[in-house]
């Protein structure tokens, strides 16, 4: 079953060697920020061979700055300190008192109490390696509310949103450059369909994104260690990465591996949706050392410490479990508040019913006590909570479909409806509030649940789960739900919940990890292509152009995955000298149609046009021959 | 280099048994004709643990019926041969006389005449293999015309448009009883944006579409063993999977290796894109051997032919290679005959020039001879040979755009204008024609692209690479293309060509076949259920049932790769007990939505309800909820 710890910390250790090591020509750079002096945001920096500087978002945190000491057993700087303890609105204090059900001790897996020996002897080991992690928790003081919301809407530009408009904006010198051309920048408006991305995103126009409720910044006051980043329609796309141990696999050391790979691929968000032993010992490991958002669905560790009988679980239960995790410094927590007793029936007819597990439990506790969910009548007593360390909630969709035949449905609407309302209720607290997404939806009806959530929800930011496309490709599901998530991340949701060739099959490892978020890089980045993202083409055209000129490093060192697109290229092309070959192994010399172009230039060349006469020359004949040809299509065909 | 060939042999012969291999659960069913009793349409049977029956459609060919007995080294049945004797309307002739330049000794990669002593030998082993698959050529009698858009227009329903009818319309007496449901026949029909997909679709209809040009069944004379198939957006979206050996790795058996694999995942069609050495011996094998259509890019011998020099390309030797190919029954070809020299300048301020190996030839030689391209001034010619074998146009994009900021470009649009006269000037000769279709483009331009195509070439098919709809994922392409790929597909592209994850970097070996057409496979069926076609559904449908049902092998044994679903499902869960386990290795035996969902119908049904009834009052409940509100949405949250 599980390794033993010390081949499990030896693996870790190689791992991190793995994971710290810089993208191939990459360098860290910050930029600093202007409103505050503390705030210096992170960028991956690619160094070209023509000399040429292309700098990219970057989630992978300080892993990849060769510059920073890494202790995972003490977890990452806590930048955000002196930023929290400024605002002055805080206050430490001792904490909830950690109890023997929070690492699972009731769980039906083990003997009467839950636990065999070994178990308990593990548990207590693996306690002991987060010793270094424990923190003094903070909260706001008596009254007080610290969302970035509530600093918003009274017009305050917090570090974190400084932070935010650094890294969307990305660098700015050669951001400028680039969109200098006039007519590029026609072409890079894209279709936003609603959203409204400026051209240069600012600390106040973050301020405003949240304080309208547009866009969230995931930031747990407990959090002290993360890079914040934004969530909204008028942001980059944002992809979340799922990790968790279960019932059946998987190991803490693991999930730690797990997250940190993730953000080295690209995951802007981190889901621990932990559902075995240990689930609080893993969450320490974990939030300590996430320089991203770390979200959670509480439910999943209530059930833990009620020994998996949902219909046990409690108000109160619920409620310690919050402050549990919003003391490690959980940022997001997935709520399934929507889920209300009269929407159950409506599964009845469906072709695979519920499919969401916190929707399952809640439905199953609503049934058991024929009483409308204690989520959504203690949802101001879960706002009052959330506010006191900024939590953002996610509101979850437990209705959601589980298969193409059953999109769209009045279960899943009505839920969708309930969810506009309890965001009304949020806001009305100041907690920053996205809302979850299908699903399963064929292409067609993709749209609908874009139009439905921003009509209902007030155009709180989007979070979907793909959507899968097509039902029929269990090992490909990364596939079919990045189709459907790109198509809904144009039409303007803010975060995609990755999924990996796993899924409906089994746990993902760290190549489907990888897999999955690859995908959806690939969607999150085609719908800012699409939206007009002013930043994002500019990746595109450098790679592009690289190909072009047949500089291979380059293309690789700007692709998603540079590792593999390097391997694939010198499986058929080994030498290193192809590398700067001017042909690909595809076509091979004699037919390379770059090289061909490059004589296409200079036969307009030597014609003594320039490329605008050329053009316009072009243009002007096919005019003519449109009118010679007099409304008729036919083209006479010359005999030569 | 190249392995001997007894090995090849032998790896071939191991491949074959392994592709000879039924899918799990599976048998071939053949649907009869009723019009013509010769016709019976093959179908993949799916067997359900639960005694039900799903009938899929099935491009493996005869390979996968066990009662065929196959030869590869004496080809596939001639399933077609009486159908076409019947008509009396070809005759055998002598064929063209076999050349030297054929199988590309004059190719510029080997001695003064391009061939050291070892590949000379080699070569002429090779054919002495493929002696068993030469075939006397037929061709119309003098004057006549053989395409099916002929036959059509004369409103003939041959033989082939009744076996497409059959193929496409499923298994009648299953899908009739799947189509009773009336709510389930609304949701079906998707959003057909223009296609006019009947409920049933009958040998008449297939006639209709051909004789209009809105479809085509690529179906040379020549190629016997072939089993019909439409092309057209009022039938199921095709895919094509590219094959071919290159100037510097493969050899021929890898090539019908690939074939046979790729029309076992299910390659609607296959593109032989061969450039090197026994070019047109490898074509005999696989034409030969094939049930799909194939298609080639003609001018790719011809410039073999002529060592390699674009310039010393003529008119006379591409004549000559469209009779070679056609006499080997090449189903369809590419012919960029709307690249016209005055289009050439427009690309010269592109940032990737043309990409299209086809395209960048001719560019060559219409610069180097500043004349028109003589596929364009012999377009009338070449139409002349089309129609007596039956070779269907794919008429090439030459200059589609090779990265995002090309798309939709003057130069692009001007050839598919272009396209769309010489569609008229085909469908003058009653030669079935495509069009083809880029590219690269981002996801908000790839409408366009399908609208102005609509728009000038008079709903001929298109046929479309991808589109990739970002530049940045090198080793992904599959995905970043198969999103384009369903986009378009569902705003009416009739066949997608697919894209390796080898694309850009290097030649496909047999897995990245298999992962290029199962992306496409997903992107194809999504399409088809986003516009409706009556008979995609279904498949999702019971996949999904046997999901939430937890028949783990009917998931399976439905889905596109049953072999990677069940080897993924085995990886967590490897006991031969969990495939009937109620629950899955995600959740555990806690967790599990999908049982909860009983509990949830036991419910309904405990209080008296009907699902109808539940659904009532569910929905009743709601809009009482919304009447309280009086227009607003806060819902008054009770304190329990």
């Amino acid at each position: 079953m599980n390794a033993p710890l010390d081949s499990a910390a030896a693996r870790y250790a190689e791992l991190l060697a793995r994971t710290r090591e810089p993208f191939p020509a990459s360098r860290k750079i910050y930029l600093p920020g202007v409103l505050h002096a503390s705030v210096a945001a992170p960028m991956r920096e690619v160094q070209l061979s023509n000399g040429e500087c292309v700098a990219l978002y970057d989630t992978s945190g300080p892993y990849t700055d060769p510059a920073v000491a890494i202790d995972v057993r003490q977890g990452l700087p806590a930048l955000r300190a002196p930023w929290i303890q400024a605002r002055g609105d805080t206050e430490a204090y001792a904490g909830r008192a950690a109890q023997a059900v929070d690492d699972g001790a009731r769980s039906s897996a083990g003997g009467a109490d839950g636990a065999t020996d070994e178990a308990r002897a593990r548990l207590a080991q693996l306690r002991a390696q987060a010793a270094g992690l424990q923190r003094t928790p903070r909260r706001a003081k008596p009254g007080g509310n610290v969302t970035q919301m509530h600093y918003a809407r009274r017009g305050i530009v917090t570090p974190e949103m400084e932070f935010v408009a650094l890294r969307e904006n990305g660098k700015r010198e050669w951001m400028a450059a680039y969109l200098a051309d006039a007519q590029r920048e026609q072409r890079l408006r894209g279709a936003p369909l609603g959203a409204q991305i400026p051209r240069t995103i600012t600390p106040e126009f973050v301020r405003d994104e949240v304080a309208r409720g547009r866009a969230i910044i995931p930031a747990n006051i407990n959090h002290t260690e993360l890079e914040p980043s934004a969530i909204g329609r008028n942001f980059l796309v944002k992809i979340n990465a799922n990790i968790g141990n279960s019932a059946l696999t998987s190991s803490i050391e693991e999930e730690v591996e797990k997250m940190v790979w993730a953000i080295r691929w690209g995951a802007d968000n981190v889901m621990d949706l932990s559902t075995g032993r240990a689930i609080h010992t893993t969450r320490d490991w974990i939030v300590r050392n996430a320089p991203v958002p770390i979200g959670t669905v509480p439910i999943y560790q209530a059930l833990e410490k009620v020994g998996g009988v949902a219909e046990d679980l409690s108000w109160e239960i619920f409620r310690d479990t919050l402050i549990e995790q919003a003391e490690q410094g959980v940022d997001y927590f997935t709520i399934h508040a929507g889920l209300r007793l009269a929407f159950v029936p409506l599964t009845a007819r469906r072709r695979t019913g519920i499919v969401s597990r916190g929707g399952s439990i809640m439905a199953k506790w609503c049934i058991a006590h024929h009483k409308e969910s204690f989520l959504y009548t203690h949802f101001e007593d879960i706002c009052e909570i959330m506010k006191q360390y900024d939590v953002s909630f996610s509101l979850g969709d437990g209705l959601r479909p589980g298969c193409a035949a059953d999109a769209n449905d009045p279960a899943q609407f009505a839920e969708l409806h309930t969810l506009g309302e309890l965001t009304q209720i949020a806001w009305k607290h100041e907690v920053q509030t996205m809302i979850e997404g299908p699903g399963h939806v064929p292409m067609h009806m993709v749209q609908a649940n874009m139009d439905e959530q921003l009509k209902h929800c007030h155009e709180a930011p989007f979070y979907t789960l793909g959507p899968l496309v097509t039902d029929i490709s269990p090992g490909y599901d990364h596939i079919a739900s990045a189709i459907g998530a790109a198509m809904i991340g144009w039409f303007g949701t803010a975060m995609l919940c990755y999924v990996t060739p796993k899924e409906h099959l089994g746990l993902p490892d760290r190549d489907d990890v990888k897999a999955g978020i690859v995908a959806y890089k690939i969607a999150a980045h085609a719908a800012d292509i699409a939206k007009g993202h002013p930043c994002a083409r500019a990746r595109d055209d450098a790679l592009s152009q690289a190909r072009f000129e047949f500089r291979w490093s380059d293309q690789f060192n700007l692709s998603l995955d540079p590792d593999t697109a390097r391997d694939f290229h010198d499986e058929t092309l080994p030498k290193d000298a192809s590398k700067n070959a001017h042909f690909c192994s595809m076509c091979g010399p004699k037919f390379c149609s770059m090289k061909i172009t490059q004589e296409v230039r200079d036969y307009a060349a030597a014609q003594g046009l320039s490329a605008e006469q050329a053009l316009a020359q072009g243009m002007a004949r096919k005019a003519e021959e449109f009118k010679a040809g007099g409304g008729e299509f036919y083209v006479p065909v010359r005999a030569d």
